[in-house]
């Protein structure tokens, strides 16, 4: 590369670029650790879409029709700190660039959401930013039939580089925004041929060109290092009504010794590297130092949008004032007032009726008298519908000609799935849930823990969700799911065991800000168990006690989901034996977890024998509740899973597994 | 579709086909569930391969030069029932066909490895299956550069159906297999354009053919129904020096009411339909029989290979006596007799020289002295091979010009490496062993889960398997990574403290035949522990006295890897302040699990207060170790991770999240 060549043919714009490729070497430098490689080689895409196209305004950093800007190679990630330093968002000063990678610090090692404005969502892991962008793009588009173009009309480009691109979730969706032609979306691919083990061909020989032609995209190929193709390219991306991939030809470490290597992909912390560099490129001031005029011409990039963003508060302004409401509410993540009444509504009706549901058509039943008063709920299913019940009669389907549709056909992608339900919470107006079999938790796995690390309020339904699935067998049998999403920080793991907990369930994974929620459904039909109608959210305590002993209270039961009935009827066993035994039933054990103490040890008293009933395998928090968080406080065992299940119908897995009323009594028996 | 026409087209291919239609009817009729879509669209395709094309000996299920044949789609399993039925294979009798999805049967929802000879992987979870094949045709170019054409020459069959080409791991198979032009692999697209929600497109719109040509594939066209077309497209392939698909476009549900509709898909049950499709076919006998003639020209088929099986067995005598011996041994999961010597060798070194090393670094001194006797590892790494230490330096990278490289640079695709580990470890002659970061699992779960369930020795690299990574963050550290891989059935989950244990780790995981390994490895330097050497494989009882209390036993210490030198620290601490602390490093709770109860009592007896030592979730099946599996046996506590990690140094994280030995120690008093 030429980069005098490079300097000379375009000044302005070479040293506005420069700023961000010398914060990246001396932040990187001061943490002696990081990733050079990509900031100095995206600095001019990333210049000239902040320049000339990115719709922003540093001041404003949540207006709602700003566009987004997603930085999937997220290892890059000085990249956009500097962006965000150089334009004046107030969370990222210098003094958070002199910390880089240090604790405390908001410039994390990967952008991590919530840690500072203008952070649009956490990228590391591969291919998650390319996918939540997904999300994204239909969110905006979801919006603006509702709303209109004069109040949602914006982008969503993607840095995205050869990680994301090998990622299999890529593929998924690049077919999704190619299924629904997300004229929005631009991709820019920071083709540097470059990954840590060598060069890409190494490993990979795809013609990413012909890869997303071939899922409906419009391709442009251009020099990453050229500002007037670069924004040619841009222009023209908006202008289709494909989902737009420009595939930049760059040089990873742009400038250093290290240009067009494996090394210039980590940490450059060499001086001498750094000096060298720096000198190549003009740079001929100090460390985390911006010359004044270019600070300027930054700062006045980052006011650019400001106008823009008063007319569109004024656009906002002129529409009824019931949209307006309704606009503030969904991005504030408020639920509608009426849900709260309605659930109650929905608990006291059923448990007059009694009805002998599957907790999935439960979550149906809910979702039919939910969907109606939440515009911001969109639903879906990786290629499930019918057995995820997650689709409701109102919600119309996304599609080319129905923008405005709330229901999303996944086709059978649940990680692209996930990350996009992730985008879509991420972008705003929007809760997301979509439906799978609980096995396949597995798939979406990636993406279910960023929501937790983001805090954003995804709803995983993950239907058929024990041995009770039957005879598919043990591939599509969960026994260890409970366990890994319950061992996932701030996640809410729901297993209720009929229709009002169901629907307790989904009340809170409805309102909750900044958690998200798994909740695991059954298959096979269920008894209504909470017959005697509560105005109060029992499932909001975690776990509750369902049934008192009769007598002294010997034993206590302790089960969730659709073990409840067979702890129920387990207890009539013991009860006929002269055994007083409590039933707990435990639909949340993170909320239980959450509880006073004195709330705890009044449900969990010490003394009294613990049997804990779960078709799963007993490490998915069992312990603590069985034996106490110090020990000692109780005899205690669990009847559940050890192994995989098996293929058979369910009732007969259940006998053959041994997850009975007897076996529970037994259990209980055993211990006395 | 005009069945009469397709029938006296070609009556005698015709009736075989029939054949596994009417069996598919049958048995899914009897189930009341399973797919019968798929076997009747797929049965012409599959039919052709067997008869003219697959390689094989029914009464030699096990011959290693046989053609392997993997049905991705594996919901369809009654086409591979109804073929291994037909064509002889002794396991699976008409019971089992009429067993089909029942208690014990083998002919379980989906085919399960293991259950019968014939089913060459477990397939259900959608795109394992062609992901297998990867590794089933990469282990194949392998061994035949190792013992020549004469030995080893056969072809990788798969059909995959749009579930399969959905999600993303197929496209880290489509691309890995691109990339390294294997030829032998030939994949039967069942292009029916129907999933369970509806048409494909309404989920994806992708030009499948340009998109494996994308990624360097032969491509072919065809109507699925057409035997001619089929086995000229199927010749074809087998010429190719590339990977090929073979796109069949097929009608779903062949011939019934349901053909060509996502009601076709799944279990067709209705007897009207079911004797108006058989009567469509021209199939007049009863349900479960074959026709004699028919059964006759399909166990002929069977029998084809039988010569070529013979004649290859005299050339596999033909070789040297040591090439033999080592095929043998390869194939039977059988270590050299070296092994043991070597790793004990190795510890002796390590006792004395007592390195400072990371245990990633360890695993590669392991590696060092291991690959060089063990000609069936293959190494391979998810881009990360300076990080994960997987590369020895006389494995040879596996290119288009070195099939006999042993090391596979499996680029961005974690998943699509272990999937293809498997298929490595299915094929056979090959121990598989591949890295990434621990944080990563998340990636490779789908595959990891399933070498549990299927009882193969892969063996996962987990490096970074901490807060001790640093500066990349939280969504580079694990926190519940080994709680999750704990909770999963049959999973060897290894976390060495040092050099000698990471040794004693891996001599289990090379060992063992029926369980896939987790090595659980640092990042950052860790003292040797283990500085008395023992003859004695002390990882294998899973967990062990590392230290002694002196004086009165009153507190003992449970840790692992990275946090057993912080528990010794913290053990000083305790003596000095007179608590006579006993210290057990625990490198596999699996193998502790199943040691005798003596032995598990000795090393953690009643009464002593208990603290446990992890930088992780307690949900990681700790609470079992430190309450005892009834309760009441121990005071405890825990010191490890409540939440995720952050980003900073790792000595800066250990001590901001209260991972250090005064913590230890002041937890330890707090409970005495």
């Amino acid at each position: 590369m030429d980069i005098t060549a490079l300097r000379n043919s375009n000044p302005d714009h070479w040293f506005k670029a420069a700023a961000i490729r010398a914060l990246t070497l001396d932040a990187i430098h001061a943490a002696n650790s990081g990733h050079s490689g990509m900031p100095m080689g995206m600095a001019d895409v990333a210049t000239v879409l902040f320049e000339k196209h990115l719709k922003f305004d540093a001041s404003a950093p949540r207006w709602p029709d700003r566009d987004r800007f997603i930085l999937s190679a997220g290892h890059g990630s000085m990249l956009l700190y500097s962006l965000l330093y150089l334009t004046g968002y107030k969370d990222i000063t210098l003094e958070e660039i002199r910390n880089f990678r240090q604790w405390g610090a908001k410039t994390a090692g990967h952008p991590e959401y919530g840690h500072a404005e203008g952070i649009e969502t956490t990228t590391g892991p591969l291919g998650q930013g390319i996918s939540n962008a997904v999300g994204f793009a239909m969110a905006e588009e979801i919006q603006r039939a509702r709303y209109g173009k004069k109040i949602v009309d914006h982008y969503t480009y993607v840095i995205a580089g050869d990680g994301c691109l090998m990622e299999g979730v890529s593929q998924e969706a690049i077919g999704l925004a190619g299924r629904h032609q997300l004229g929005h979306l631009i991709v820019l691919w920071d083709n540097n041929n470059i990954t840590i083990d060598g060069t890409v061909d190494l490993a990979d020989r795809t013609d990413q060109v012909a890869r997303f032609k071939a899922s409906g995209w419009h391709v442009q190929e251009i020099d990453g290092h050229n500002p007037e193709e670069i924004d040619a390219a841009i222009a023209k991306a908006k202008t289709t009504k494909k989902p737009s991939m420009i595939a930049c030809k760059t040089h990873i470490a742009l400038g250093s010794a290290a240009q067009d290597t494996s090394k210039g992909h980590g940490a450059l912390t060499d001086p001498k590297l750094i000096a060298a560099t720096k000198e190549a490129y003009g740079w001929a001031s100090g460390p985390f130092e911006v010359p004044a005029d270019i600070k300027a011409a930054w700062e006045a990039i980052g006011s650019r949008g400001a106008a823009d963003r008063a007319e569109w508060e004024a656009r906002l302004a002129s529409i009824s004032g019931r949209k307006q409401e309704e606009f503030a509410r969904i991005y504030a993540l408020d639920a509608p007032k009426k849900l709260s009444a309605t659930i109650r509504a929905l608990k006291k009706q059923i448990s007059e009726e009694k009805p002998k549901h599957a907790t999935r058509k439960s979550s149906e039943v809910v979702l039919e008298v939910v969907n109606p008063i939440l515009p911001e709920t969109v639903g879906g299913s990786a290629d499930l519908t019918g057995s995820n019940n997650t689709k409701t009669g109102d919600l119309g389907i996304f599609d080319l000609d129905n923008r405005a549709g709330r229901y999303i056909h996944w086709g059978i992608r649940e990680h692209g799935m996930a990350a996009a339900m992730n985008g879509m919470a991420l972008h705003g107006g929007v809760r997301p849930y979509g439906g799978t079999f609980m096995a396949f938790t597995d798939y979406a796995r990636p993406s279910m823990r960023l929501a937790a690390l983001m805090r954003i309020p995804s709803v995983f339904v993950m239907t058929h969700d024990s041995i009770g699935l039957g005879e598919d067998g043990p591939t599509h049998q969960p026994v260890e799911h409970l366990a890994i999403s319950r061992a996932t920080p701030n996640t809410y793991v729901f297993r209720p065991c009929d229709t009002v907990e169901t629907a307790e369930s989904w009340e809170i994974a409805l309102t909750t800000k900044e958690t998200p929620s798994v909740l695991s459904l059954t298959r096979q039909n269920l008894p209504t168990m909470r017959v005697n109608h509560s105005q109060k959210n029992l499932v909001a305590q975690g776990g509750y006690v369902l049934a008192e002993a009769e007598g002294k209270r010997q034993a206590i039961l302790i089960a969730t989901g659709s073990e409840v009935s067979i702890a129920m009827e387990a207890r009539e066993l013991l009860q006929a034996a002269g055994i007083g035994t409590r039933v707990v039933s435990m639909p949340c054990m993170e909320l239980f977890a959450e509880q006073d103490e004195a709330y705890r040890k009044r449900v969990l008293p010490a003394g009294p024998v613990r049997v804990g009933v779960e078709a799963a395998v007993r490490d998915g928090g069992w312990d603590k509740l069985l034996l106490g968080e110090r020990g000692r406080e109780a005899k205690a065992g669990f009847v559940g899973m050890a192994s995989f299940g098996a293929s058979a119908p369910a009732e007969v897995l259940y006998e053959k597994f041994g997850i009975t009323a007897q076996a529970v009594a037994d259990k209980v028996k055993s211990l006395l």
